[in-house]
């Protein structure tokens, strides 16, 4: 559906933002210079009290149309914060490997450190402004666009990132002047240089694609700033006013608001049939003869198809939860032993880094998302955020119950950019379990596998189980549905584990194909 | 120089290890399954403590001629150990951002961390071995390449990662036999795909350039070891049986050795001339008004040189060390105020990560080299080596000893790849601490960058004097050479650091231009 962005609604308070700015409003100089020297005591004030805390990291986003000194402006913040703390974060087109990876990856690679600010040029809104300005958008692209930055800001600012974003404004007169000014002097002159010289005449749809972009994104707990930034002065007194405000906010459980405006609705995650551990037939077995038989067979189908031509722009990421002592390594060893160890990667998740524990809790996986023609294998995933965080209360509950949402478009991010996701939860009986760890305990290989936390999450068995339910529940979506084994039977674990992916794989390839 | 490979020695006991693989030994089945069964045993029980110990990381590189089944291999170790400590790191032709950066930059960044193991495919080797592979090879290219080899594998094996090095070997024919048998099944033709067909006629040649390489990076503390590839059994008990050894081997301080072949030493760093803080005189003072008329000017110049089209393919490296309340920050400041945001980082250096605890202490510096065109400031450094943790006996005496080289060599290598590295002391006398000390103390703004870390360093004074001085004697090379600069005077201080930088940089510059 392409429309015209006229057809696109405006706020009212985004308009008068820019109706304001566009007044060139000038403040007086010994007012001006007296306000910036006490601002610059109360930032760097402020940015060591927010380093100390360290609960949360500060993100600006910086955006406007060009030529109105958004780079000065940065280099003031530089000068005026410690710039030990703050990292200018530049992003251009993207090329390999961000442009082989789902868009918003490369800024979670450079996700900034709690106690730090970020400042962001060329962020997540540059595509929405590009397709903004074009004479007819598609819609459907744009509201994609709008669902996938406010669900990526929400759960920022859930996740201990604040986020600030900052429109940089004047009137098209004053534009050209500045830039004619900067251009008249070959000291300044660099400034414009990379800048499209047809800006000027582009002024009117830019402005247009901001303030729609704008109105589409506002979000009452991390709004739009419109800066006005003819005179120097008014421009840094607006810009440290609105950082100030971001260092000095404390970390709020902020809301996705209701949708005000003419968009539909977010697609909903289409969600599988519900699943549940109580639906396991935990007598399913299989005999030696059978799986000794069966196993070559499926190792060499999943080798061949992983080395297929159609897997080299796709990817492959296996998720293995389950109770302790279900199987998951004996699994994950009967599908590596068919791969390339050039071509997989396995990971295993146990307690965070103190790096992962400065960032949200997805940047761990974030930074581990296999390239195209790869596989990732994830013992333990980010679904201990809605176990273990949540079973021994590392976290609130809205925290646990926000991280549903997260994971589905986290996962739904992986799919759109061509991941095959696969998620096992291999299921045993609280018998079963008992016997397993006994017979670990026993065995002088195998004892260091028991440790305090298996008895611990054991005594927790029942909290655990709906923990479980919950998420399966509200985690089998369509694009990445759960796979429930019933793994009290190795020998049929370890088949069913193998015959799902395979299966998989080839459904998804030959749609593909 | 360009000599045949011929007149290169081969060390008796490599000949002899090729020699042995050549007779294409083959091991009994029953006995071998036997043994297979007790070393899988074993590894997996010596991996867990190894990771359980945590005191190093166990770098396997994987040499030797094509198609004598070095993948299969490598699959048989994921599959025999517990792969979720086992990385496969594999490396082709480097492609940006590797590519412009120093040849081991991208082994640095996929480091294992202690308790772990990493299996390098594509090793540091590859270039000497296509080097050595042609029919004259540049003789003084080869000793480049020797000893920026064997510098790298004593700092690794000095700074906790073990290194095990694996040539796999058979006859001509065996080679050949070994080819064809895979390529006649279709199961396993894909192993022999991406293989140069020519491997064959190439045999002497490649034999000839691994022995000789494996000849001149020979070292007692990091042998070679030739593994039998003929059998498979042969072939896996062998590789199995060296990583046990790797996994199992306690760190030591290995020593490089005497060079045993008839290469020449390496080339040694040129030192300038001595530095010390003895010769600084404290009196040097500049007035503000002359401060502030050279600030500017030599900011411009800074801006201007490094948007320079010839700064495009270099970069920028400055460090600054210097006493507590010396002035880097604002030495920093008054730098980074010249230069546009998106251009350089600031980093500053102070207690390391976990994730950095787990590596080469200069691994935290690797990951963060600037890419060309762009300047990174480290305010504080890798000289903390041998500064804190000499003086606070985090380290051993060798271990700060050895510092000296693997920094030297550290700054070598990003010289080499056009980094221009400045280094700054800022020196002021113990009296001129203390007041500023005193004075931060007063201030309500300042107070918090006075810590008791600050007034225990003061009264360790003498002991820094000492590690200052040697630190000064030891690493002040020609390629990167320390600036003392006598800090008692800010404005002097400030002026003296910027007029070095620019005048460093013009003179790099208009040399390479």
């Amino acid at each position: 559906m392409k429309k015209s962005p006229d057809s696109l609604p405006v706020l009212p308070h985004i308009a008068t933002m820019l109706e304001r700015a566009e007044a060139d409003p000038v403040i007086d100089a010994e007012a001006g210079l007296q306000q910036t020297k006490l601002h610059r005591l109360q930032l760097l004030k402020a940015q060591y009290a927010h380093l100390r805390r360290a609960n949360q990291a500060l993100l600006i986003v910086i955006a406007g149309i060009d030529g109105v000194g958004k780079g000065r402006c940065i280099n003031l913040l530089n000068e005026w914060m410690d710039a030990r703390y703050v990292h200018t974060l530049a992003f251009d087109e993207p090329e390999a490997p961000a442009s082989l990876m789902p868009p918003l990856w490369r800024y979670w690679q450079h996700m900034p450190p709690k106690g730090t600010t970020g400042i962001v040029f060329g962020s997540w809104y540059r595509p929405l402004f590009e397709l903004l300005k074009k004479k007819r958008p598609d819609l459907e692209q744009v509201e994609t666009m709008v669902h996938s930055i406010r669900d990526f800001e929400t759960m920022l600012s859930r996740n201990g990132v604040q986020v600030v974003k900052l429109w940089f404004h004047m009137s098209k007169q004053a534009q050209q002047a500045r830039i004619d000014g900067l251009l008249a002097n070959p000291e300044t002159a660099w400034q414009v240089e990379s800048l499209d010289f047809k800006v000027r005449k582009k002024f009117d749809r830019a402005r247009r694609a901001g303030a729609v972009a704008m109105s589409l994104t506002h979000e009452p707990a991390i709004p739009w700033q419109v800066v006005p930034s003819a005179d120097d002065l008014y421009r840094v007194i607006s810009t440290s006013e609105a950082v100030l405000k971001g260092l000095r906010k404390r970390p709020t459980a902020s809301r996705c608001s209701v949708y005000a405006l003419a968009l539909k609705a977010p697609a909903p995650l289409s969600f599988a049939s519900p699943v549940s551990l109580n639906d396991i037939d935990f007598s399913l077995k299989l005999k030696k003869a059978d799986y000794e038989n069966q196993l070559p067979f499926l190792q060499g189908g999943l080798a061949r198809i992983l080395r297929d031509a159609r897997f080299k722009n796709r990817s492959l990421v296996l998720v293995f939860e389950g109770q302790d002592a279900a199987g998951k390594g004996s699994a994950i060893r009967r599908i590596t032993a068919a791969l390339d160890a050039r071509q997989y990667r396995a990971i295993p998740i146990s307690a965070p880094t103190d790096e992962e524990r400065a960032r949200p809790y997805l940047w761990r996986f974030w930074r581990r998302l296999p390239k195209p023609g790869r596989v990732a294998i994830f013992d333990r995933s980010w679904y201990g955020r809605v176990l273990v965080e949540r079973v021994e209360s590392f976290i609130t509950p809205p925290e646990w119950e926000h991280a549903y949402d997260e994971i589905n478009q986290f996962e739904r991010q992986m799919a759109d950019n061509g991941a095959i996701v696969i998620k096992f939860w291999l299921a045993i009986t609280k018998e079963e379990q008992l016997e397993r760890f006994h017979a670990r305990r026993k065995s002088p290989f195998k004892s260091f596998k028991i440790t305090p936390d298996d008895w611990r999450n054991r005594r927790n068995w029942d909290e655990y189980l709906i923990a479980t339910n919950d998420m399966l529940a509200r985690t089998n979506t369509h694009c990445s549905p759960w796979n429930l084994v019933s793994a009290n039977d190795k020998h049929y674990a370890r088949i069913k584990v193998l015959e799902t992916v395979l299966a998989r794989l080839e459904s998804e390839l030959s749609e593909a194909g």
